[in-house]
Parts: structure tokens; sequence; C-alpha cells
């Protein structure tokens, strides 16, 4: 500890106290990320540029200072909570965002959020199709740590998908580039794709080239309503079946549907309350959308109870604002959530959804679902009290064997949230010892004093265990 | 040596002498690549199941072995060359594919090739875009190792944007699986992704789950000519700005053209003999492309000196037959090329094709071009005669100067073709010390005995200076 206060105190001399802030509000607000448990962390770095993280990494490195870095900290996995104390680097002052029009990229640095690039992107006439739901808040350096996705996965990809270079520093202080603005680069190990989704473990990334696609001309929005959740299921896969990518396909399972019906004091789908809704969009050229139109109410026609086509742009916006209600109302259902980002192959579709009518029956606990279908990236929403003993055990198991099946159904633990504390105790349920073992040689090879981000990914914690913040993020729903 | 003998000995008593070969005539082939330097191994395993290639990985790990994973052996870089000798792992009886229709996805083997993938994919209206000129051979884990593009690399993306999964074999001979079946996952660090592209020297790949799209509906081709290379590049920017995508944007200089020409004795444009083209591809749905036809053929009345358009599939193939000869028709100009598959930015194409004529100026060779536009990644083949001294110095200190351009303007040393022995010495080019020095590290981290393929990627190699076996391959140009 003593050694820290030194390492402190030598970096506010070196970057000054405009950068380096130790006041207690700073530190406290650097202390947690959405899911609101709280490490104090000794100081907190608000670069002005991209260098002073070089600066503030050499430093950190020779003292073996923990170093978190963070964007808006919309995880809800915990990977931007400072568990192991040290340093956070806020990244929300390195937000410059440069379209190049001509290639069809974007030079964006971390801090910038998602909504801000997809809309400067919109400007020129090009579309940055990934979209976590908390899109306005969430920075570009955040979505790269998780290989964030969004509703557009399934059509589009993922972060991933569109990142064509990456620029950062090595814990060690040095700066490094991976890949070039260009759209192919074969050059030395990939170590540009390895940097993405590793959750600033294995360096800080600073700066990155986007690519982007031609804006969509058109878009068509259709609401579909099914009997129950098996006949939503495989209604979907016979319209993938036909080869029409929806850019969106979003399902909404009967205890959704009612939440957010509860909560809204409307009907979803007005008629078909209750029932559970597929809510599909289509993108592209005008005349593209037009003849895929005609595929998917065919389509529509024979497989839903009932189905209504938005009108226009402003309808369109009324049905996804519903979807995006359901979120938040689930908390008419219990205090606590544990929101499970899982995917599922698509031919396990209704394999699982049997599993899940079987989980909540067993465990007693409401278990919203909803999720991306053209991707498999269904959200699971286990509610529980978290005062009641009984209940929190119930959802504890609960979600262990939802860990357990979705793996044995060939499917991943988590689509687009990442490990971070809250999925610790799953990671060996996903992967073999041989693969644990070298995901920590590799961090070991790139992090030798092991100061990016110490706690997360490898050592099981009970995250729902930890005392939780009484707070409301501006992201929260509801 | 004499541990390596004891080494091929305990693994031809546990594979069987079906699978591990110690012939003459099998060594000799497995002694090279298209790079056509030979180096004999001690043995040869052609693994009828995947698991076998674990049994040998573990015996070469215990005793130090070098061990080489091919597939055909296409690549042009000695990628494939046994340079220490050791073992080397012919996938090529591991060829499985398939498809699953619904999900839109191939599970393959490593053996399997580029061509058989595609066949089988478009069997079921699906479509797998990376197709690098040798498809008819390479096999799909060559195609990871380089991260393979080919032309469709501008509006689809490469091999790295088609892998939604890989599994296969640590250097200690543990299996392991990278990703699921599914298009998110973000569970731990994203070995998958380092493992692309890290042509053969992190693990063994034994199979891949790819993402394929739906199978265009319609296609249109066109071909331009211009006056020369500047004014064809100007055009191209110029279309894109207008976000128009073509599937395919292939760009033939003049000296290109000439040589298909002399090769041929026809014209590849008629009225247009000795122009610089541009064959443009369109692909989408029948909408789609009609929708963008209109705006190629107003670009191309606005830009282009004449153009014609394909009437039907059997005119556009004679279109594409031509483009396909140019690269075998060089060697009319010199009886060695150095093809040289590097990446330049879109807003310095211009730049690039005034260094390049300076180029063919002051070396004094012929540097036929051509390439993919919509992605940058141009081929920039430096003719000359072997045994003419003069030539061969003159050709060394142009591949140097072009590298040293092309990452001064921001580009790639490789697109497509990866480092293997022969961009060894421009590693240092493209990289900073701390890149490589990360690199490094990694390679130490994953196969600590340094038995995958060694002697590749790092240690610059002046591949020229060596002997060339005189064969002519199956797929050679010509």
């Amino acid at each position: 500890m003593a050694q820290f206060i030194q390492a402190t105190q030598a970096l506010r001399r070196k970057l000054g106290a405009g950068i380096v802030s130790i006041e207690k509000a700073a530190l406290y607000a650097a202390s947690f990320d959405s899911s609101k448990i709280s490490f104090l962390p000794e100081a907190v770095i608000l670069p002005r540029k991209e260098a002073d993280i070089g600066v503030a990494l050499a430093l950190a490195n020779k003292y073996g200072v923990p170093v978190t870095t963070r964007g808006r900290g919309t995880t809800l996995m915990g990977s931007a909570a400072p568990v192991q104390g040290g340093w956070v680097i806020d990244m929300l002052r390195l937000k410059r965002i440069a379209i190049d029009g001509d290639a069809g990229m974007a030079h964006v640095q971390a801090g910038a959020t998602n909504a801000s690039i997809q809309r400067a992107a919109e400007a020129q006439g090009w579309f940055y199709p990934p979209d976590p739901s908390s899109r306005e808040f969430c920075t570009i350096g955040g979505n790269i740590a998780c290989n964030a996705g969004g509703m557009h996965g399934g059509k589009y990809g993922v972060t991933r998908d569109f990142i064509v270079a990456l620029r950062g520093f090595l814990p060690t202080g040095e700066y490094v580039e991976w890949g070039t603005a260009t759209k192919k680069f074969s050059a030395g190990y990939n170590l540009r794709d390895l940097w993405i989704g590793s959750e600033g473990m294995l360096g800080v990334v600073t700066g990155a080239v986007l690519k982007l696609i031609p804006q969509p001309a058109a878009r068509w929005t259709l609401l579909t309503s099914f009997r129950d959740e098996k006949q939503a299921l495989e209604a979907a896969l016979a319209l993938f079946r036909q080869r029409v990518q929806p850019a969106i396909c979003e399902f909404l399972d009967r205890e959704s549907v009612v939440c957010a019906e509860r909560a809204t004091k409307t009907t979803v789908f007005p008629g078909q309350a209750g029932r559970p809704v597929i809510l599909l969009e289509l993108a592209g050229g005008a005349a593209e959308v037009r003849e895929q139109k005609a595929v998917v109410l065919a389509w529509a026609k024979a497989h839903a109870l009932a189905f209504r086509a938005a009108k226009d742009r402003a309808e369109a916006e009324q049905l996804w604002a519903v979807r995006r209600k359901c979120s938040g109302a689930m908390f008419e259902l219990g205090d606590a959530k544990l929101n499970e980002d899982i995917v599922v192959p698509m031919k396990n579709y209704v394999k699982f959804i049997t599993f899940l009518a079987g989980l909540k029956r067993s465990s007693g606990l409401p278990i919203p679902t909803f999720g991306h279908l053209a991707d498999g990236n269904l959200h699971v929403n286990i509610m529980y009290h978290r005062a009641d003993k009984a209940e929190s055990r119930a959802a504890e198991h609960a979600v262990e064997k939802l860990m357990r099946t979705v793996v044995s159904l060939g499917g991943a633990i988590s689509g687009e949230h990442g490990i971070g504390l809250a999925k610790t105790p799953f990671l060996r349920i996903q992967h073999r010892p041989a693969q644990v073992k070298a995901m920590q040689a590799v961090k070991q090879a790139l992090d030798p004093r092991g100061i990016l981000n110490p706690g997360k990914m490898f050592e099981p914690v009970r995250i729902w265990k930890f005392p939780k913040l009484a707070i409301h993020l501006p992201w929260d729903h509801k």
C-alpha cells in the first residue's frame, strides 16, 4: 500500500492533478459499474490525450498497481469494477470521431459513445450496426472490451465484425497498433482480435478504426403474435429456412409480454394480450425490402396468429418502444435480476424453450425471456427478491442449471456481455481446462505483472453475495 | 537427430505406417509448397481422424520435434515448407463438409477445399464468399492459417469474417474448441481469432464452423476501360463515394492488360487494346442488382472511356477468364515473380499508383499490377530473370522500397498471403518492436517448446536466395 501511495504521487507529478484525481467523489464514482458493487480505487485518471495512458501504465507496471479501464460503466458483469483498488482510467474525455466517407470507415477514440458513432456515420450515408441497448451511454471501448452485440447481430454481426484496426498500450506502457485502416490485413499474429473481448485485461484500447456499411435506404417493421413460445420459435426457423435475413428479429415470451403490459397498462399487440410476439425489421435497398416483404407477409399468414405491419417510421417506433420497455418492467416480478445473455444454436431453440418452461416450474421463479432470434442470443432474466433467502438460493441454482444446459446444447454462456466478475463461476462450464490454461498463459505473456483488470474472468466470484448499491443509473430501465 | 528418429519410431508404433509415412516420395512431396523451396521432413503424417493429430503433437512436444501443418501447399510464402525438418501433418484426408441449411453454417474439416465448401453451400442456397484464386486446390485450413481473402473482400470480408468456431489441438496435443456454432460468443479470450492468420504456429486447426450468407439471386458484370491508371483509380473512388458496394471490383493496369493480350493473342476489351480496365460485378437480390445497375451505368458513362456489360453468365465468364489469365501471362516478362499482396487505403490510391510508375522506371523492371479495388488489396508483380544478377538485385531493392512505401501510406505488407518465410524481412517495417515482442511472447506462451512451424514469421529469411524446384504445380497459372 505504501508503494501504491508513492506510485500515485509519482503519477500526479507526471500528469498533474487535472488528470489524476484523488477526490472522494471521483473515487466513489469510479468504484462501481452497472453491477453496482463498489470497490474504491486510489486514483482516477482522466486522460486528455492518449499518450497520458502510456505514462500511467509504465508507472503502474513499475509499481505493480492494479489498473482498471472504464468507459461509462454500463456493463452488468462487474467488468469495470476495480476489485483490487489501484487506478481507474476513465476514457470519457477521449471521444473524437472522424468519418472517412469515401472508405466507409470511422476513426474513433475509445471514449466515444456507440450512439454518437452511429449518428456520425448516418450523417454521411453509412451505418454502424452493433447496437447494445445502452447505446446512448456505452462507449466503443467498452463495446470492444466485451465484444458487444445488440439486435442486429444475426444479419450484420457484432463489434468484432466491424473492427478494422485498434491502437492502444500494452501494460508496460508501450504504444501498439494492431491492423491498418484497410479491410485486409494478414501480417503477423492477430492481436487486434485477441484484444477484442478480453475485457481490458491484455491492453488498453485508446482508438479504433471501424468498418461501416451503406445505410439501408428502406426499413419495414412487422409485429407478429403466436399461441405459445414453441410455435413462435418454430415459425422463426421456418422464416430463416427461406433464406430471409431480417435485420432484426426480436422475440418476447409470454412472461416478458405480460410484464410490459402490466407496467405500461397497454397491450403489446391489441387483441393479442399476453401472447408471445416476434418483432421483425427488414432493412436494405428499397427494392430489396419490397422483395423480402412479400416473402415475410406470406410467412406471417401461414405461421402467425396475428400480424401487423407498421405503416410508417413513427408507428414502427411505437412497436419498438414496447420491446424496450419489457426489460425494466421485469422489476415488477422481483427486486433482483440475473440477466443472462446466453446463446443457443437455432436447431436447439425448441429444446431450450422446453427446458426453460421446466426451469420456471422447478425454480418457482419468474424467468421472462426475450432476445435476438437471428443469432440465438436470448436474454434469460431470472427474477427474485434479494431479501428472500429461499428465492435467492433458487435463483443461484437456476442460473447454474441454465449455464450447464446452454453449453450442453452447443451454446455460449455469454453472447455479448462477457465474463467480468458475474460469470466467473461458469467459465469452466464453457471451457475445458486446457482452454482456460491457454488463456491464462496468454494473460501471463502479455501482462506478466498482472496489473490490468486483475481479479476478473478466471477466479470464480459469487457476485450476488456482495452488497449492492441502492442507486439508479441513467441507463437503468424504468 | 537421434531423438527425432526415436520419436518417429514411437509415432509409427502408435499410429501405424498407414498414417505415418517415411517413404521418399512422400517426404519429397511434403518438402515444399508453392514457393518451391524444398526442405525434407523426417516423416509425413496423414491423419485419418482428428484425434490422430493430438497423439502426434503430444509426442512431438515431448521430443521437441518440429511440426509443420499443410493442406495442399498452395501458399506462395513458404508458410508450409518444413524448414527445420521434423514432421509434416498433411490434412488432406480430413475433408468432411456438412451444411446446416437452417442456421446458414458450414461444419468443415481443415482439409476440405475452399471450392468444395463453396459448392456445398451453394447447393443449399447459401454463399461462402472468400475465394482465393487457388480455390479449387487450397484448403480451408490453409485459408484460416493466412486469413485468406480473394476478390469478394471489399463487400463481404475475408476468411476471419466467416469463422464462427474453430477446433483443434494445442502444441501439447490437448484438444481445444474456440467458440461455438453460434454467431455470438463472448466468453473468455478470443483465441479463435488469434489462431486465424497465425500460420500454424500457435495450434493445429482440425475443423471449423463457417458462417454463410444467402446466395445472391442475381449477378451483373461490367467491363470498363480508362485512359490511364490514375483515371481508373479516381473513377473507382467516385463510384464508392456513391455508396455502391460492388461484390467484385477488379483492376488491371496497362502492363497486366498487355501481358494478357500478348499471351492470349486476343484483346481484353475489343477496341481498347492496352488500356487499364476495371471489371465490376454486382450481386444481390434481383431488384437490388437492378437498382445498383442504373447507378453503375450512369457512373460508367461519366467516367469510363468505354464500357461493356455482359449479356449473360456465359459472357461474364469470358470477361472473368481474361482477368484470370493475366497472372500467368506475366511470365512472358521474366522467369521469376515477386507477387506482393499489399494493401493501400483508398485515399492513397493515386499516391500509390504514382509511386508505382516511378518504381517501374527506377528499377527498370516490369511491375504489372492488378487487384481488388474495393478493399485496397493490390497484387504488385515484380518480374525479373533469376539468372540475371542485375535484375535480381533490382527486384530485391524494388520489393523493399514497395514495402516501406505501403506502410508509410498507412497500408499493409500483406492482405491475404501472410508472412511465412517470404515476407519475414518486412515484418518489422509493418510492426513496431513492442508489437513483435508481444507476438513472440504469445508464441512462447502457447508453444513453449517452439515445435509448431518453427523458423517462420519472426526471423528474417531472404527466400529468393534459395534454389527453387523447377516444377509445375497444378494451380500454377499458364
